[in-house]
């Protein structure tokens, strides 16, 4: 639900006047994201996504995201293409704020996932990690493992507020999953961020992926635990066992777990669900009044925590031998 | 900015399975109205806007709505036309509440009015209220001048938190405005919130007016004055009676004002400004905890009305005789 950004008509036009795409004939603000200005905008030239990127992505980190859509495209991963301006550039300026346009997705993200689109995003993930195998550039997770005791630094004060003993268990458990981190794994390009919303359908294919503005260097499997805890979690929080072994069959058809990741799946899914629980505890103690957007819960991913951190093993996820 | 309903998968499956209208390509919460739920829903067989009508609108209301859309469209205003089921129903139900399908409608609403825009208003309005003349349905103004001091009463108390002395000159004014109120004046269909971004552009091309949830039976003038609240003043709060005088000219151009409407001008334009100014005290005063929608500043209306006070006459405005 996001638009941080008005976008005045002449803004608008000064815009499109760097592009070959015609002139405008919709330009609407889309209640989806929470952290950019995303407006649907069909021009006479076609149908584009217009992003504003507000203060929390890095626009250093655009050539990255905006690079990586390309290069994934041209390896048959369907994403939204970024248009460039007639002198070749995929960054402009809108009101003060670095931006983009790419080309709209076909495509309705599953509000209730079942075990099929489960299937069909484990395969789309592993079809991305091997595609994104030879992309040149380099971005390290911002929000990986070491980052996440600072991180919490800043909410450790106030995290009993939201639930009494909050506070203590995510330090342990934090000290604990950093004492545990796999040194090495198989990375490259993750998504980090591949929620149900970020996926499209069309009926029961899938159709395309979005939002690649966490996208940085990590451990594939890590990207994996973060699909499990996206994906396979029902609305009264009980794993869904049928969904995560779909899922994690339909990946390994594509790209089959070494050994060392099957090992380090619990650990690593504890670790998922520790990222979301922090950033969505800092947001939740920290909505500013008149906020456009309501924080997500940060006790949802407490509770996948807890789940996790009672997973004795891989086999636990149905995660099955590999052929 | 408004999404206030979930839409599942299964919701719009179920819903989608009324209509002849294919299976959904794209479907995204729209973020503009105040009102209602808004969905960009575009499908195999074209480009739709599904809204779901919230607790505000009332349900009976829904087919003077629609009927009324069907009528404009019948007689050349270019407004969204509802889809109805395989079996002639204009409404349908989803998550709960009461739903319609309409046709999308191209066009970019202007953040920025200028004169050549207020001018479009002015006669799209105008073959507006001649349009909807033989509409056969009724519906009083439920935000009509009788309705504003009951309206007040429900925030006289807490006015004054807003800005010292404001619940008084309110309560002054209002006693004002009704002791003067016209008993009769031309009247037929109004729009009665025709604000900039209900009234879509092509270029400098009027395309489409939308959003009729406010539409009832009242003096035409009256949304000529809701009009020049609307457009004619600037972000500073001045008033541009360059735009007004376009508006106006405009509009009589295809309905000339009678002697009566023009002598009140002045006072339906002070009525108008104490209308949204108490809808949105009321809405100020009750933001619920983790609002989506930032309420609008009731203090621009108040501005805006006591610069109609101050107007003498009609001429004022930059009306000028008819031919």
């Amino acid at each position: 639900m996001a638009v941080y950004t008005e976008v005045t008509d002449d803004d608008l036009a000064r815009l499109l006047a760097l592009y070959d795409i015609g002139t405008p004939t919709t330009f609407k603000g889309i209640a989806e994201g929470v952290e950019n200005s995303n407006f649907l905008l069909q021009t006479t030239g076609g149908r584009f996504i217009l992003t504003l990127y507000e203060k929390r992505v890095d626009a250093r980190d655009l050539p990255f995201f905006l690079g990586l859509l390309e290069h994934l495209a041209a390896r048959g991963v369907t994403c939204p293409q970024p248009v460039c301006t007639r002198d070749g550039r995929a960054l402009a300026e809108v009101a003060g704020r670095p931006a983009s346009i790419v080309t709209f997705l076909d495509g309705v993200w599953p509000r209730r996932p079942t075990v099929r689109h489960c299937a069909e995003v484990g395969e789309a993930l592993a079809r991305l990690h091997v595609a994104g195998a030879d992309f040149a550039l380099k971005r390290p997770n911002a929000l990986g493992h070491r980052a996440w005791a600072p991180l919490f630094a800043q909410s450790a004060d106030r995290a009993d507020e939201v639930q009494p003993g909050l506070g203590p268990e995510i330090a342990a458990e934090i000290a604990a999953i950093e004492a545990e981190w796999p040194a090495d794994l198989p990375g490259g390009v993750i998504h980090a961020d591949l929620f149900p919303d970020n996926v499209f359908f069309l009926g029961e294919r899938l159709s395309g992926l979005i939002d690649f503005y966490f996208a940085c260097n990590d451990f594939f499997a890590y990207d994996v635990a973060i699909c499990l805890n996206a994906w396979c979690f029902e609305p009264d929080f009980s794993f869904n066992v049928t969904k995560a072994r779909a899922m994690l069959a339909a990946y390994q058809r594509v790209r089959p777990f070494e050994a060392a990741e099957t090992a380090a799946l619990p650990l690593l899914a504890r670790g998922a669900a520790m990222r979301f629980l922090l950033t969505r505890l800092h947001d939740w103690l920290r909505v500013p009044p008149g906020a456009l957007v309501v924080p997500k819960d940060p006790l949802e991913y407490f509770r996948k925590l807890r789940f996790h951190r009672s997973v004795a093993e891989a086999s636990d996820y149905g995660l099955t031998e590999t052929a």
